[in-house]
């Protein structure tokens, strides 16, 4: 990090992605914009270690924007809108100015996507890999927040988009697995650059009985809204949506199949809605019905109509 | 981490220190409280690498009140009240129950001292260090906030407590200062639990013309302020307040001299305030008036009223 320090880092580069709230990056903390009469702030913390949660040779401004992406993701879940950041980062002190450079044109390009804007920070080294811990602030009415604990006997089960690419494409890259090459492209890509749903989250804010993002894998994710809401739920496996590229690429090892019930990274919404509603169009993204909450404590998984057991139900962090 | 893990940390450790805003821990996101009227949140994140910014043989419930403070400090910079937190970890996987229920007794510890709750947070895992990310909230009345902006030329400078213990209190922990055991352990404590002044801080409003913590040692801290209220300041180093048992350590090398100018992590408070005003008592900590604010751009240090030019005005992070 020759000619390449914290002080500049924050000067050159961060400041200028600084929100109001931010005061430039020059004082000990932030202070965060009023809200609009009512709201309440929502606020949910990623963090993404290198090797763990991205890939070693990622590209730097996708690193950025996946990072701002599993946050936004949060707080999509919650039905909040996006608002801003705040970015801790412990570097590995093998990045040069270009790299830096790069991780904030990903930072400037997702603040722009998503609205959000960067409130303050911590700069730090470490001599393990490079860490990345984002704290995103987001706005909902208060009260109106989605959560997980609200799903009864009866209501019907949705997901967004499609379910499994993410893992697949973590796949394609670690090398276990060789599908064609616009296949490749297609799932890699799910991977390194998810696609939250804000919008999608606040439409369902006084409509879905509970809500959250499939980070974790849909069977997993699920069984929190099941613990929390005290119900079961029943998933149709042949109704999980699967995409165009992802059913190509399972074609290729029957042992993949699982996977859209699974595999994390996914960060589409699963969410609950009261039999017989459906789903806005305000979100502009495709939901599938997949299941109904039932009486019970946990996730059932039914193919063909006839129970199936899940080998792993998702990720644990540690 | 064998039969414990991430989902047992959150449900039997941290959820009993959840506050109301954090859901219990069971959802994707937290949602604050309300402030009272007119007040804004204040928003600071500091991250703490094993090994970097703690000793690996630190107590657990020793590194988790160290984190909560550094991150209170800067609330107190800024005047703030403070209010929770947002707590993201990477674990090495080579903790047990035990090693995490102290840490989380040492959350709880001073969750009491300082009247805050957790929010939420992340748990992922490293193969690096252990690696710690805490965002802090904090509340200020709206544009009452202290500031690094605001001094002018005729200020006072003013720092409580005593400078210089931590930055010993490391070198005799490294081995590489002996002392007497019982100057060892006053300085070693400064070093591993910082006392924040959050009750200063907020006693300043109004009446500092700037404000920040001691963290990366105060001459250094100093030119921030310099920088952003473009002022210079004048340090009187013999003003410089420093301890007994700091004096003591001091006397067995001349090299350690410069060490309350350029020492960290003593989480301090440095301000500005109009000549002729005294910090209020609120504070109830001894604060030392050590210099003054003059036209300029830079800080300079006087030693008996001579300039003198330290070897390294303080820590830079990478």
């Amino acid at each position: 990090m020759t000619a390449f320090g914290e002080f500049e880092f924050i000067a050159e580069l961060l400041a200028p992605l600084a929100a109001e709230g931010g005061l430039g990056l020059t004082d000990d903390a932030a202070i965060l914009p009023k809200l609009r009469h009512g709201e309440a702030w929502t606020v949910t913390n990623d963090m993404m270690v290198e090797g763990v949660h991205y890939l070693a040779d990622d590209l730097p401004d996708l690193i950025a924007r996946k990072l701002i992406r599993v946050n936004v993701s949060d707080l999509a879940a919650m039905g909040a809108r996006p608002v801003g950041y705040t970015l801790a980062l412990s570097s590995d002190g093998k990045r040069n100015r270009d790299w830096f450079a790069r991780f904030c044109s990903g930072l400037a390009e997702d603040q722009a996507a998503f609205g959000i804007g960067l409130f303050g920070g911590d700069t730090t080294s470490t001599p393990g890999p490079f860490t990345l811990s984002l704290t995103a602030f987001g706005a909902a009415p208060r009260g109106e927040a989605l959560r997980r604990n609200g799903a009864r006997p009866g209501d019907a089960v949705w997901v967004s988009g499609t379910l499994g690419d993410a893992a697949l494409g973590l796949r394609v890259l670690q090398g276990a697995l060789a599908v064609p090459e616009d296949v490749a492209e297609i799932l890699a890509r799910r991977y390194r650059l998810p696609e939250p749903r804000p919008e999608l989250g606040q439409s369902l804010r006084g409509l879905a009985t509970s809500c959250l993002d499939v980070s974790d894998g849909l069977a997993a994710d699920l069984g929190h809204v099941a613990k929390h809401s005290r119900v079961g739920i029943e998933i149709d496996a042949d109704r999980v949506p699967v995409s165009d590229a992802a059913r190509a690429a399972m074609k290729h090892d029957a042992a993949l199949a699982p996977l859209p019930l699974t595999g994390g990274d996914d960060y589409e919404l699963a969410f609950t809605l009261p039999d017989g509603m459906e789903p806005p169009e305000a979100g502009r993204v495709h939901c599938t019905r997949i299941g109904r909450v039932i009486e019970g404590d946990a996730v059932s998984v039914l193919r063909n109509g006839q129970p199936v057991t899940l080998e792993s139900a998702g990720w644990r962090h540690f």
